[in-house]
């Protein structure tokens, strides 16, 4: 494709019918909604907006709550928008109606500096006002498309212009760029939005600023790297400080790479992605391995207990991938946008749908969790919990999930002239405008449990359809019409052009046998090890199902040991894999000269994202390999 | 042997000739006490005896000081008592001199105490007042036996009498237990010096009170376990909290429990030692898995890169050892003292003899540590450092070594009854007490870098002489006269009976091969990983020595693979492994379906003991096992 020219098929345009995000997002639909706005309501975020808080009464705005909301609202809105739902519907209105009265005058809209330090508004860089302004944006036009209501958006565009004059004609605030980027990227939707380069302009402000403001670094002090501002974006060359605070970055900078198609920004974002990707990231999609400031560390760090991999870090990676097969279609993009989705996005949120995960570790050793629950609290170490909950104090992924799985249509399909390129696979029904015109496609597949895609035409004309073929694949077919397919290969999509008439099928049969998979040498703590993966599911262990064995000891010899069957976990049917594998026999010396002794012992591996359903239980990803 | 019945044989009867600890002691003559002296001084912690400061002074006395200056005059007496050193004697005999000025009416001896806080005396449990008063006693009984002078003990026999009444007789202190163990087993020996029964009823009552104690319990909190006082003594059955402070106890329980002959207290102190060996300690004789409250954890947790092992609980671990023999001649408490002697203590120095760890990790991972450097200081995690430094804010260890390498003869020889036990190994020559009367052995080896021991005996008799087969060997000879010699063996000593001439020759021979040794696979850790050993010695592998490598990955086929060799490194001659091995060939994909290609590579490994002497560099412990 032409680097610059690609285009969104928005999940607005997708609808899904069947099979694996079908289940997920109806799961999300009937139970997550109303559980996150429980919990909500519940913790005062929605009665904050009301504006009446004083001291001495409870739940006591915070700084980031805003956010949690509007990310809730930009979630619900999806969902709403593709079927209605009255009650869903008036709780938006309702929330508008408090924002309304929220509002200053000038525009301001925030909860927490509204009612608990007015007098603070715009001086502290670190405390998540324009982040909060962000998710305002998406959350509006959200609300929006859903049911034609521009209300939140009229407020949000007062509050907006108030932000750009403050921050870009008047340099008034005690700042210049936001603490946590979010704001960048939504401003580009509002600008697509509106139309008004106003928007666009306030985007490449913030992003042009950071790194280059004494203002940031007087209102900051000595952490730069924490929040991206130890360097001008365009001179980033590695993933460092805060995840989600990086990935949301590169998200706007990958946008305004495309609007501006600009060299220089685009070369800051393939670098920084493969940064991420082939230094930084673990084989579920997880990204930030220390929860020290929830943070990137450094190349080849990949603890397993302890790595943070913040589900919003890796929704957010996701996202940036979204934006990156744009500016240029790269199966690699895709690639891992898959991980991140089908491991530890979904390990953020438990089967029942109304419990979350806000990290997610590659192994859980419970003797370890319950012994640091036994001690004195200052001196406990932080480590993940192994249950998920229903709440956090900062409840940023719950919502963040609700708003992912209402657009994960978003992760099908982008278009660049007359090419409609199929990133991810998913049963469902899509119109697709190319340059010549609107075309409709069906996919049909139980992808990823199974790697047949059955893609049916339904309309006719000559276009090309440039399938992924995903790096973990080793051999495929691709079949039009029952005929082995003319295509070529760019960039690891298999592009079939042709006149296509309607209801022709093109059936990709992608091979997915389990595969055992090694990480560089360089990795410590991996050496030795393999993941056992299948498609782009990573598998774990859980102690529940291998009881008395010690997890950590067993040996895979190959993987074609493995049998894999369909079982049902917690009411839902996914693969599940069984097989022999060898751990040393049981002794009772600490310390002995090493003997070898081993024996054959059946277990059983679970997709990663199902893991910690069935209650506390040791867990692990990395075996040995014998 | 009879249990209870052993005796020491003190370092005072032993005479290093040649050999490890030979030139490991005078290394610390020449260059340890001179440098330990040297940062003490400019530290303050002389000065501050003087009892002149006063706010606003610059070297604020801190509550452990005394103690550090005592263990120092303790280390330094040993020395001095083997051989005249007016310089010496003049340093020591000065700061007696200011403990006695600085000595209160009442008798009342703590540099902290009396000039920032003389209200505070005996209030605060954890403030190391019982503590420093313990290392007062050894550190006068070792001036007493030095120098013949009377002015630190009488004056120190003054505090305790002070501390006697304070505590035992009147109540009057805000709580009833030391928070941190030591002045039990410096009763014991001011008792058994003294013949005086009020200094071991003192140690009982301290023993006995200890997880009793309403008044410890609201003098320190929530957190019993840190110091021990969550159960009585008796009743502790696993090895909890700070890991000195459990050793220290451990120390005098076995005291105790040897002077009374107390079977319960011996069983708490064998079902701890059992806990600690069995469950909780490193290859390396190491203790204590974490640095927050420098503490036990639980069973098999043992990090490599992370675990604290500080020096002083090694020394501990040591001193309980040889406390344990005394109570029952078994091998396994010499086997873990030389664990610890040889590794861990003795990594707590460097080879120069002037810097010291406090923390002894099992692996080194230079860019974790230099990343983390890197971070603010807020953000960091608590990480071993990877040189060894010159003096500590806390700087227990250096001076701890001293003593340690001062009395290391302590640990050859006990007695029981007309046996003659020896336990470890060294080239010296003894004068030992039998039930029928003094005899002479001399020792001839270079143990622990050969398994020949030769031992002549200097006096002709009817007596027993048992020989410490360790646990690590497999295969042995034992020649008198270069006859095999008949013995029986009990708990792994082979026990020598017959009447001995004047220069008869025993010669021990311990085959002393390389072993791959094998941890439990209940340490999750370590499984599919072997530690290479000789002897006693733990052995790794440096960065500087295998660049290019990387350490984590090398997997090890058969011990047998390697050739040892002698080597000077930082001009000391040890033994040296080299070998081949193999490790995954080097490729650049992050993750990559499993290949196992492996390529041989040479690689050496050099004692434990000696790493971090030629810079910062990876350094690992436990290898794959091929």
């Amino acid at each position: 494709m032409k680097k610059y020219s690609g285009k969104p098929v928005g999940f607005g345009q997708v609808d899904l019918k069947d099979g694996f995000w079908h289940t997920q997002q109806e799961l999300v639909r009937e139970v997550t909604i109303d559980a996150v706005y429980d919990r909500f309501e519940e913790t005062g975020r929605f009665e904050a907006l009301k504006g009446e808080w004083k001291e001495g009464m409870p739940f006591k705005p915070h700084i980031f709550w805003d956010s949690d909301v509007t990310k809730w609202m930009e979630g619900a809105a999806y969902y709403l928008r593709k079927k209605p739902d009255a009650a869903l519907e008036e709780k938006l209105d309702m929330l508008v109606e408090r924002m309304e009265k929220l509002q200053t005058e000038d525009g301001y809209l925030n909860s927490y500096f509204t009612t608990v330090e007015p007098e603070a508004r715009f001086t502290r860089r670190l405390d998540h006002e324009l982040y909060c302004a962000g998710h305002l944006i998406e959350g509006a036009l959200a609300y929006y498309a859903a049911t034609g209501k521009r209300k939140m958006l009229d407020l949000t565009i007062r509050y907006i212009d108030l932000i750009d004059r403050i921050f870009r004609v008047e340099h008034s605030a005690a700042f210049d760029t936001p603490g946590h980027q979010e704001i960048e990227m939504a401003l580009v939707k509002l600008y697509q939005f509106t139309g008004e380069i106003r928007y666009k302009e306030l985007a490449e402000y913030f992003m042009d600023m950071r790194g280059c403001s004494p203002k940031d670094e007087e209102n900051t002090g000595e952490d730069p790297v924490s929040f991206q501002s130890h360097l001008p974006v365009r001179k980033q060359k590695t993933a460092q400080g805060h995840a989600v605070r990086m990935l949301y970055q590169l998200c706007a900078m990958a946008d305004l790479a495309l609007l501006n198609q600009e060299e220089e920004m685009t070369e800051a974002c393939e670098t920084l992605f493969d940064n991420i990707v082939q230094r930084r990231m673990h084989i579920t999609g997880g990204v930030g391995s220390t929860y020290l400031a929830e943070a990137f560390t450094f190349d080849y760090d990949l603890p397993e207990l302890t790595t943070y991999n913040e589900t919003c870090a890796s929704i957010a990676l996701a996202m940036f991938c979204r934006r990156m097969w744009l500016i240029e279609a790269d199966r690699k993009y895709a690639d891992c946008a898959e991980l991140a989705l089908y491991n530890t996005v979904l390990s953020g949120m438990s089967l029942s749908g109304d419990r979350f995960f806000y990290e997610n570790p590659l192994a859980a050793d419970p003797k370890r969790n319950q012994f640091n629950q036994s001690r004195k609290e200052t001196i406990r170490e932080h480590l993940p919990i192994l249950e998920r909950v229903k709440v956090f104090d900062c409840s940023c992924c719950p919502p963040n999930l609700v708003r992912t799985m209402g657009a994960i249509g978003d992760y099908m399909y982008s278009v660049s002239e007359n090419t409609v390129y199929a990133h991810c696979y998913m049963d469902a029904e899509a119109k697709i405008c190319l340059q010549e015109g609107e075309i409709c496609l069906r996919q049909r597949t139980q992808y990823p449990y199974d790697g047949k895609i059955d893609l049916e035409t339904g309309t006719a004309g000559d276009y090309t359809i440039a399938l992924r073929i995903p790096g973990w694949c080793s051999s495929y077919r691709i079949l039009v019409n029952g005929e082995p397919a003319v295509y070529t290969l760019e960039k690891g999509y298999a592009c079939l052009r042709r006149v296509w008439q309607e209801k022709d099928h093109v059936v990709l049969d992608l091979a997915m046998p389990v595969e055992l998979v090694e990480a560089n040498p360089s990795v410590p703590n991996l050496c030795g090890r393999v993941a056992v993966m299948r498609g782009p599911i990573t598998f774990c262990a859980e102690g529940i199902d291998n009881q008395a064995l010690s997890l950590r000891d067993i040996r895979i010899r190959n993987a074609s040991d493995f049998a894999v069957s369909m079982e049902e976990i917690c009411g839902r049917k996914m693969p599940v894999l069984s097989g022999r594998a060898s751990v040393r026999k049981e002794f009772e010396a600490f310390y002995r000269t090493y003997r070898g002794e081993e024996e054959s012992v059946p277990w059983k591996l679970i997709p990663y994202f199902a893991w910690a359903n069935r209650g506390v239980s040791e867990m692990n990803v990395w075996f040995l390999k014998a």
